[in-house]
């Protein structure tokens, strides 16, 4: 069958290798990239070697972009005493769709994980220790995943953070708006208890 | 943001452009590809580049394949005889995942569709009117899909191949093997009920 040669497997495990891609949904992807006609088949190839060339990681931040620094860096409207810090890019993009954050951001680039070798030199530590002491930052807001890693991450950055005097504070953590007490996990909800605030 | 930036948009589009992808998929993988090594984000592009080049048609059933003809066609031990007609790639994949079929198969690439112009002349018919004639062969068995425009192609074939004196016949439609009747649609229900077998 066509998956048993070896070029349609290498396209195969390529498109099964994205993040939330099953074998199911990149064999669809792979059969209809075997089958669209040829513009519609290399568009993807080519514009995936035209982004990997244009698109930088910003100097200043960390975040993708295709101009340095990036959008949000250079916006002089927005409040650059105050650097939200995340794991990933997505983390940027998912705070901006929200649309009520107006600070700046640190993309870590990943977490703290000592298992996969993964420590402060791997992520963009030193430069966000560099932005937090240099310039007139007020606050740090840790927004790392509610993982362990994350969790490693934001402790580890406190202490940094604290041993310079710079203000540091984590997002909260509990049951999401709208969300009903019956759909929150055992951990999300201890830690909603554990995190009320007095009315 | 970075998907404002043309390079990003590009790919964006390209990967949200693929089947059964939706835009928040489309981003992550988006995200993933500009964030991963040069290594792992250039093996999709080459991978891609590579299976293009190297899968074509097979020249008997249309098959996507990387040795003409294909697996299927040059095994001597399946029944040549018995043909089963699919639109796409994936109807072979399926049928042969289940693995009690033992005949060859056809791929239309299509169904046929007036509105959009696709006619009997887009899709492999000639060649599979040519393989009926042709070769000793007993049945064809209709799998289009159980759409209009497949229903539509079933019925055309059907006509084509009885003015030849070949014998047809279309796969059933009813309720899934192990599935409820809660479950099943009205449409399949009726489809069901009014090709009932006596027992």
């Amino acid at each position: 069958m066509i998956f048993d040669a070896p070029a349609a497997a290498r396209l195969l495990d390529a498109l099964h290798r994205l993040p939330g891609i099953g074998r199911r949904t990149a064999e669809r992807m792979a059969l209809h990239l075997l089958s669209a006609p040829d513009a519609e088949a290399y568009e993807l190839s080519d514009a995936l070697r035209e982004a990997r060339s244009r698109v930088v990681r910003c100097s200043s931040c960390g975040m993708l972009t295709e101009q340095d620094p990036c959008s949000i860096c250079s916006d002089t409207r927005r409040d650059h005493g105050l650097i939200c810090v995340v794991e990933h890019p997505s983390g940027v993009i998912a705070i901006e769709k929200g649309g009520s954050y107006r600070g700046v951001f640190h993309v870590l680039h990943g977490a703290l994980n000592p298992l996969e070798g993964i420590g402060p030199d791997q992520l963009t530590v030193d430069k966000l220790l560099e932005r937090a002491g240099g310039e007139a930052v007020n606050e740090i807001i840790l927004a790392t995943n509610a993982t362990a890693e994350g969790e490693a991450t934001a402790m580890y950055l406190m202490r940094q953070m604290q041993t310079r005097g710079v203000a540091v504070s984590r997002i909260a953590h509990g049951v999401p708006m709208g969300g009903g007490l019956e759909y929150a996990d055992d951990v999300t909800l201890a830690h909603a208890l554990d995190g009320r605030t007095r009315l």
